[in-house]
């Protein structure tokens, strides 16, 4: 808290402080009113500007043009400017795409939420198999609507390796979502039955509300504008300490790129950890702190009805395109001791490096209920320190019959890796 | 695996693979049959001699004296030999005490099992408010059973703190469980109605059963007739390869002095994770390989009814005792974000150094299905790499809205900290 400093956010709508991850929840009905996804209502010591569209940077004078509703245009003044204007949802040029609703802002999802709440919807599409996909084809399932989810991409939750992507698909499957991967959106047409969606590999569907969550974007244009330097996809270039190439400009968040800890680079990975993370980082210095951004592991976890799915670090092909030579070994322990009640299978598939033995990644699949936020978390938490995966045998993990084993589920997947370990490089050895 | 080692196993009952963190399941019911708890039925490649009692150890000719069922003495040669006799419960000199039941072994359980199933038993107390204590409360709870728990130490499960202790004896006492506290047991008689149990504090129960559970100490009787050097509590010593003073003679499990990694010196601290450590340390020395015991936390975790309790490093107290200057913070943050249905508050104290800032322990309480055992593990690993408390919040942990929060639950506990170590400092800093 530095009272002396007069602090302004400026923002485009009317939702200072809302979670965008909790929008499926919103739709889905789990979270009855929108306003519980706004948990801070007092903003002290911080002067709100909503429904303000900051539209450029006069960097030489040191303020920001803002229009208000009234189109007005308005300056504002600063001595240290922080921007954060996040993502933007990707719109493809297809004919029809009109008709479709993205799930990004609060009014995108009242959107959502009145159609689905209208009675009228009786079977939609969810167009995009990551994250908001698979929880959009769950919370529309859970108001009683037909769901069919399509994408582009061969497995479903391509940001975790096929063989997880199948653990997913079963368990959509069992819930009577339609899935259909490997499949590209041609053309919309509103018809007398509903909505028409046409694609590749004959897709021909209707529907009555097509959801679109083929991802985001950097929104970054009144930061390159101003004459911030961009890089991936478009996203701002900062340092670890959260600055922008021009003076007294940060930039945090979904619009930046971001400093990987295992890949030692940049990448742009738009998630909310990692955006409060670089916020707090700009925020102190912004105020004549010192703080830099540790880096960030990827690590992200998807609730899709009884399952949970988390990864962190590097999946295999992520870790051979850097120049890793990873190995990747599976195993299914279970959660905790098999005689007590309720014991769930976990899929975990963990990525060292063959020659030196780190740890680059780990990805579990579970009953939600089984913690596996948790487990990824200690596998995070490794990474963090760079540990050897067989090193991960040494850490003193909690154990009682109903919530674990003497040798916990991570163990004994950093186990099974070193087993394949030497087992591949027995198999090296005997070819030769 | 190294087949060509003979390895055999002395035993001094018929149960060589069965778990004892298990036995308090198998009394509730929750594990119906007692054949569940050994979860390895085959040994291959080592040989087995159950029911025999290793008698003495004959150091200069290399060979364990052994005792029959038959009371027949055999000797067994050994070019390694490891120690593993684990603990026996700790049974006072109190008068009657004859009509206890400890819960140590197979043979225990069974008599204990017996008795709770026979429909006699309407009343039962028991004695020791530890681990096994709090766990046999809830385990008789289950079978309808009404439970006094009695304790010596002033507070519940005197290994975490009594903050946390309060919340343990709410959910014992929300079950029906009479929970007595600073009572020492003066005398157990027979009487027409039962069980007669006199105490300090007034104590006058009466009931059909009585459980004792008020703590192990180390077997370490043949160890040290055989020239081991023995330590705390009589437990042997041993190097940080689980060597003994002896030559070829190893000893791991709670039968021995236990590394701890944060006090940097060794503790008597029986765990099953710390003997599983320390057996695999012990076996791989043993056929010549060159590993080491990285060192002990402490870490635990009980589940009474809905409650999950785990703690990792060093109470306050215990920091100070060392030498530290601890601080320890509260924190009540919830599992999950709010918003979604529920969440839950879990109850976290953290203790780091005032002066380094580093982390030093953490405990917490809350809901079993909360993550409250993983999330202590995530405070373990960071432990483990002798974090400071405020680099938590750099750890790249998961979030979903169901199963946490952009900052964790353990970030906003190690938040907790800072503040109160700020606040501390300026409190001090006015005083002077």
């Amino acid at each position: 808290m530095r009272p002396e400093v007069d602090v302004a956010v400026v923002l485009a709508d009317a939702f200072p402080n809302y979670s965008i991850c909790g929008l499926p929840f919103y739709v889905s009905g789990e979270t009855g009113d929108w306003r519980q996804l706004a948990h801070r209502t007092e903003f002290p010591g911080i002067e709100l500007l909503c429904n303000r569209v900051a539209e450029s940077i006069d960097v030489g004078r040191k303020v920001v043009i803002i229009r208000t509703p009234e189109a007005i245009t308005q300056t504002l003044a600063y001595d240290k400017l922080i921007i954060a204007t996040g993502a933007k949802p990707l719109i493809p040029d297809v004919p029809g795409i009109e008709h479709v609703h993205p799930l990004h802002t609060m009014g995108d999802s009242f959107t959502v939420h009145e159609k689905v709440t209208s009675g009228k919807v009786r079977r939609a599409a969810v167009v995009g198999v990551g994250y908001i996909g698979v929880e959009m084809a769950d919370a529309l399932t859970h108001r009683g609507i037909e769901v069919e989810l399509v994408g582009r991409s061969r497995s479903v939750l391509p940001t975790v390796d096929p063989e997880i992507g199948a653990v997913i698909r079963e368990q959509l499957e069992s819930r009577n979502v339609r899935v259909l991967t490997g499949i590209e959106i041609e053309r919309i047409r509103r018809t007398d039955g509903g909505l028409a969606l046409d694609g590749t590999g004959g897709l021909a569907s209707t529907v009555d509300l097509i959801v679109w969550a083929t991802g985001v974007s950097p929104a970054s244009d009144v930061a390159r504008s101003a004459g911030i330097d961009t890089g991936i996809r478009g996203a701002c270039k900062v340092t670890r300490r959260m600055e922008t190439n021009l003076p007294d400009v940060y930039a945090a968040g979904d619009c930046v790129e971001t400093w990987h800890r295992v890949l030692q680079t940049y990448l742009w990975l738009p998630l909310g950890t990692t955006a409060h993370k670089q916020g707090r980082v700009a925020g102190e210095n912004a105020v004549g702190g010192d703080a830099e951004f540790a880096g960030a592991l990827g690590t992200q976890v998807v609730k899709v009805f009884d399952l949970a799915i988390a990864r962190t670090g590097l999946l295999d092909h992520e870790a051979k395109a850097a120049g890793f030579s990873p190995l990747t070994s599976y195993a299914e322990p279970y959660d905790h001791k098999a005689y007590y009640p309720s014991a769930e299978k976990l899929h975990i598939r963990v990525t060292g490096d063959a020659l030196s033995g780190k740890l680059l990644g780990a990805q579990i699949a579970g009953n939600w209920k089984a913690e596996v936020a948790k487990r990824i978390d200690v596998f995070a938490t490794a990474l963090f320190h760079q540990m050897d995966v067989d090193e991960m045998n040494a850490l003193d993990l909690s154990y009682t019959p109903p919530l674990g084993s003497p040798w916990d589920a991570v163990q004994i997947a950093a186990q099974a890796w070193t087993a394949t370990q030497l087992s591949v490089g027995k198999r090296r050895q005997e070819n030769r």
